[in-house]
């Protein structure tokens, strides 16, 4: 077997097989082979596609080229994963949620790049919280409190890295059958028995439209299927943010008033369904409509909050944070932004928001860059409200003044008002 | 303007422009592009094509990626070149009869890779021919003595060499696109007004069937028009070896008796054929039977074999060998390949001559190999003859007993012969 005739076969169209396409990720992980054949074999892969079982071939041979995390003492474990979003703080929302249900939550996070943080970055900006515990102490951790929300510590996936890092460089990122394969590699790496995976659609988020949000949806339900890990699809709208806050800190104190009852509309059918999928693949619950009272329950007595205070007190966080959101650092300028005009709020680009997130200094352009996790936006007006000339749209934090105004003026300019009402939409777009 | 969005255009289908495609010759051959890029972008290049402006930009952008060799002070050179077959002396015999015409013969060769050494490895087995003299000297020998065939000495498009050497080991040899770009890249670079080429097409060709030859001669005809490169396509059939002999000093012992009158039929069609067509382009008559006609006068009174000599003369080769071939180095065993039945040759894969040839040691499997100059085949029947039972079909030039016999039974194999007789087709198949 060679790498050249690995190459013309996927070139002409044909489909690779197991040996074939563990030949290529075995030995482009150790370096045997160069980066410019992957770069050709992947710019193959990604014009003539891959079907379903070479797919998982690749997929398990990425999840199976370095650590595999070991859950199974822990019984079914639920990972959750969102392909990504603006605003999207539904991890720190969902898993206490769920854990205070009796489900078992162990959730190890990349950092990432993006317009904010991932959910590793918004729980460093509670003082204390060390994400960067071992592997036993985080299986401890979880067995005690039920909960364990840490970074990634194993070395998961090697392959789907450094293939990852070269798709990037040769414009191939944005392929169904990659995509798919890099995000369940990591989800099986990371050792769950089950998967519920967040698909988001929309300009802020990776797939445009419902087709293509679609076709990778059913492409990883095939993949969980074949790799015996039952996986659930939520195709969610990212045409706006979700939720009010965009950033770091401000997502965290979104998240724990959240928990304590104060949740936006669209977070919570987003939470609720994603939950109530959990809930039934962890076997405690076949009813959607019952596992979502189940939910509101947790948050309504408190056992939600409550188990996130577990969770960051086990972390070393400090709850007097959780107790008391005001002691969260606040960047230096809030600033409004005014609606000039009366009408209705009929669009707001997710990936405007991202952007003007990004600009402030909350999110990653390169890995080396640092985030800023006190600035953001807060959004008071989103799609389907009325607003009034005069009227506060959104609040912009920032710690330099010249960033600050820029971003009050993207921000304005991305409300677009109009005189007729438009219904905010369905957040759940489809079920897979 | 960069290079990952020039992979994503040829990645989506869409034409490149020829500043993108300048941008990417110019940075991949200074290093500025790495190799994993330029990789991606041309397997995207080889599954989803160019068309013909960007087919001509990419060949002329690679033409100037180094020298351009100027002939203008020798008038109009038609340049002549082969895309390779085994046992192919045609520039041996055919440069001497059209400069014997009056017409400049300024041809600098390229080692190259394959079954028997380029032109220029043929050249050598004629003791102290030098290949490597400078361009003044080469442009002076042709002013004087009216044709020089040299090595390449200058540092033409060094684009093609590093994209050709990529393509390699990417599997991205056989594309249309690809090659013509290549080939013509070359020619352009050498300096030559007016094109003329020898497409080989069959088992010993890289296009092993008519519409893909005809394909890659329009491509490159149409790349030499936009060029302002007045070019001809002569497609020729590689399904057997052409002429008698495969090996270096052996075609060397061919072509000197070819041009002292003793020429195999089917070099005669090849020679005669791409000659009339050089003259044609050169200007000096339009009448391609007549062109033939004052070829074969050439031979006939001598003076294309004199301007052979005249030739090896002026490259300081010793033209004894010239006047006596049984000078030549003789290989130390010659082992005739005996028919074992009666019949008629039906055929004789060129393909498998040429793998025989190389493992005789007449061709290059790597860059840094040695040529063995003496040793290769000596074809006595081909397609279409009679054969006896215990007759020659073939003689074996080796000088390490083991490969010869392995040889002699290669291609005693490679020998189809049968009963109901087969007419040797045509070699020239289309004029393009």
């Amino acid at each position: 077997m060679n790498i050249q005739e690995i190459i013309s076969k996927k070139r002409d169209k044909q489909a690779l097989t197991k040996e074939e396409i563990e030949y290529f990720v075995t030995n482009y992980t150790n370096g045997t082979i160069p980066d410019y054949q992957a770069a050709a074999l992947t710019m193959a892969i990604y014009i003539n596609g891959m079907n379903e079982e070479e797919t998982t071939y690749l997929t398990l041979a990425m999840a199976h080229s370095g650590d595999i995390l070991d859950l199974s003492e822990l019984g079914t474990v639920v990972d959750k994963h969102s392909t990504g979003g603006i605003g999207d703080k539904v991890t720190l929302i969902l898993a206490p949620i769920i854990s205070s249900l009796g489900i078992p939550v162990a959730k190890m996070s990349g950092r990432g790049l993006g317009y904010t943080g991932g959910t590793i970055d918004k729980l460093e900006s509670i003082p204390g919280y060390n994400t960067n515990i071992s592997v036993e102490e985080f299986i401890k951790n979880v067995k005690e409190c039920g909960i364990s929300l840490i970074g990634q510590t194993l070395n998961l996936a090697p392959a789907d890295k450094k293939l990852y890092a070269l798709r990037d460089t040769i414009s191939a990122t944005e392929s169904i059958t990659l995509i798919s394969s890099s995000i369940m590699s990591k989800k099986i790496a990371a050792g769950a028995n089950k998967i519920i995976l967040d698909v988001t659609c929309g300009s802020g988020a990776f797939m445009k439209d419902l087709t293509q949000a679609t076709k990778l949806a059913e492409t990883m339900k095939k993949i969980g299927q074949l790799a015996n890990k039952e996986t659930v699809c939520i195709i969610t709208s990212m045409e706006e943010p979700l939720g009010e806050a965009v950033g770091n800190s401000l997502e965290v104190i979104e998240a724990i008033k959240a928990l304590k009852g104060q949740m936006q509309e669209d977070v919570k059918e987003v939470i609720l369904t994603l939950g109530a999928y959990m809930i039934k693949l962890a076997g405690k619950g076949n009813d959607i409509e019952e596992n979502k009272q189940k939910m509101l329950e947790q948050i309504k007595n408190g056992n939600a909050f409550n188990k996130f205070k577990e969770l960051v007190k086990t972390q070393k966080g400090d709850i007097t944070y959780i107790d008391n959101i005001d002691l969260f650092n606040k960047a230096k300028y809030i600033l409004p932004v005014i609606s000039d005009k009366n009408g209705y709020v009929v669009s707001l680009d997710a990936k405007t928001v991202g952007e003007i997130s990004m600009n402030l200094g909350a999110g990653r352009k390169k890995k080396e860059d640092n985030i800023d996790s006190s600035v953001g936006i807060v959004l008071k007006k989103k799609i389907g409200d009325k607003v009034e000339n005069g009227e506060v749209l959104a609040y912009i934090h920032a710690n330099d003044e010249k960033k600050g105004k820029d971003a009050v003026d993207m921000l304005q300019q991305s409300y677009r008002i109009s005189e007729t009402k438009i219904d905010h939409k369905q957040n759940i777009l489809k079920i897979i």
